[in-house]
């Protein structure tokens, strides 16, 4: 695949490639061999993902002292943001220590700050990553959790938008409505627990919680995609480089946030370990690895197999109370989830991948071979 | 497309035109020319199908004194198989009539006997749908009317099933996905209406209960998909000599059904208006046209698109009762009528369908054409 150009070998017609249309060259090099090594780490990546998600309610309910959280909400992110950095030092340390003789040195001055050049945009999702921290919290006052959840929801479908605009992907009609039917699959399961008082869409009135609702399903939606956007497009870049930039922006923006709340409410907010015990400690360490977890997503995989592996989690989830708590599985749930697989079939399936790929990169020729493989009666 | 034989004009093969694999030559060659009279024709059975299934539910409470029929359930089914009759003479008559000269006299004996010849299949779905409508008001005492809707929506399966057994039809994955999507969809709609009291599944729990859940979904279904088959399987027979002859099996085994009841019941269910009202009537006028408009959809359209038409119709039902009743439309019937709409454009779009007819007819040629389509990169 040498400068972009491809051939056909039907109508031997040069085409510009792929790669050429996507953001970065060296991702698609490694994107265009997609080894068994790759799917491995897929497979790595959901399964990581189900069990950090799994245990995330359990830590959450175990953190809440008579049903409240006793320390700043803001506190958590920055301290989740510490320590994300300090893995990726430890581990850039690790790295460095094993690089062969002869390759660019990983902490010299120059890579740094050529790499902190190259990777400045970082900033724009940790900004974002960091105000929806905060918001997540905030909703929680605005609405009740059903409907939060609920909401959440719809980020599928601005995730995916946003990917077709920044990230120039391609989904076939079949795979949106695959993303349709994830959202749909997710709200049928979440159905029950909506409680009596909600209005037939579930959904709030006033206009404020209308402004509210939009901020808080496209902020982490963005803040999603342009990590992947940044990630991908300074692809040869060490990840836990480009993690170490990411979260360094993350803990300032936190660390910022924190000295506004000192400002308004006094510098008691300051002091960021009030109110913490072992199992916040344990809180802050799974959102750390949930973090790290979804830039390794990011960058060698996408945001959307990020989106059907915490489905894939929350269905385990159920599952797993079900046998454990004896739980009775709900009508709900058993349809749910099979929306939820269908959806998941649908949307990875070559059927709608081929086709999509066919009307992204081969838009000429594969009329022309249409035309060509028409059947005339005669 | 003379003795179905077609060509690839990409690799020039011979091939068995898609015809053969099929039922009917003359369906086939009525199929291949798909106009837009076609389509017309389409939208009117959909359409007017919405409008007698529209009309069911407020009939048959009509029908109803204090919450029960006073009337047998068999002798509703046996006019009304006398009203289809009657309406198949009636159009016979016309068409007779309208005759241009020269053409093979429609009513003569000889036409008569050799059309009773050849149709004679279509006793079978006649006896199905006997013991069907027998059956419909039989479940209803064994399972609540809830129950039973949720039980019928599995028909759909069997359908297609049995289409493909059948009627040899070939489906792609997606459209299966599709079909399950349309029952899922239905379910989420029915969902609310399910009493507390069931089991986590809706369904019943007695063994005999599923013995009855079996046939109940599986003889409607095979009536269905027969009936398609006998009246394609003889496409040149007009379609009221064909309904003459359906009707006729139909108001025969329904009569034989009052023979056996007044046998066991005594001679008082022998007269068959006993108990009938004015919306009875009404009621037995509405199932005619129905099971008239039906062989429309099974000789011109098919059982999937019936199936389809129906679900179309309920929605509109549906919405009808919210805008004229002011009823408040459930999340469960917004999300249910999504997947349903899904389905639909997924059944239907020719993304499904080409790959389909590609799997069916154009085995070898088409993985060939792939192959040689496949982009080489240098």
């Amino acid at each position: 695949m040498n400068n972009g150009m491809i051939e056909c070998s039907v109508c031997h017609s040069k085409l510009v490639s792929p790669a050429s249309k996507t953001i970065s060259r060296a991702y698609d090099r490694h994107k265009s061999r997609i080894t068994s090594k790759q799917r491995v780490l897929n497979i790595l990546l959901v399964g990581g993902d189900c069990m950090l998600v799994g245990f995330q309610p359990i830590l959450v309910y175990m953190s809440k002292v008579d049903g409240k959280f006793n320390f700043s909400p803001i506190s958590v992110n920055f301290l989740t943001e510490i320590t994300k950095v300090f893995f990726a030092i430890v581990m850039l340390l690790i790295q460095a220590r094993n690089q062969k003789v002869g390759e660019k040195p990983l902490l010299s001055i120059s890579t740094l700050t050529q790499a902190a050049r190259n990777n400045v945009l970082l900033a724009v999702p940790a900004f974002l990553y960091a105000i929806n921290n905060y918001l997540k919290f905030v909703m929680q006052l605005y609405f009740n959790p059903a409907t939060v959840k609920m909401l959440s929801n719809l980020k599928v479908l601005v995730i995916a938008l946003l990917l077709k605009v920044v990230m120039k992907r391609k989904f076939s009609i079949i795979q949106w409505e695959a993303l349709a039917l994830l959202l749909i699959g997710i709200s049928v399961n979440q159905l029950r627990s909506l409680p009596e008082g909600t209005t037939a869409l579930g959904l709030p009135v006033t206009m404020g919680a209308y402004v509210y609702t939009f901020i808080f399903v496209t902020v982490p939606s963005m803040a999603s995609v342009y990590n992947e956007y940044a990630l991908k497009s300074q692809y040869d870049t060490s990840i836990y480089l480009q993690n170490l930039f990411l979260y360094g922006y993350g803990a300032m923006f936190n660390f910022l946030g924190i000295v506004v709340s000192a400002i308004v409410k006094g510098p008691s907010s300051f002091d960021i370990l009030e109110g913490h015990s072992k199992a916040t400690m344990l809180l802050i360490a799974n959102n750390a690895a949930q973090g790290i977890l979804s830039s390794f997503f990011f960058k060698y995989a996408d945001t959307i197999l990020k989106k059907y592996s915490s489905t894939v989690a929350t269905i385990f989830t159920g599952i797993a109370s079900a046998v454990l708590f004896g739980h009775k599985l709900t009508m709900n749930f058993l349809i749910g989830i099979s929306i939820v697989f269908i959806s998941m079939h649908q949307f990875f399936s070559p059927l709608a991948k081929v086709r999509d790929e066919q009307n992204g990169v081969l838009e000429l020729p594969e009329v022309q071979d249409k035309q060509r493989c028409e059947i005339i009666a005669y």
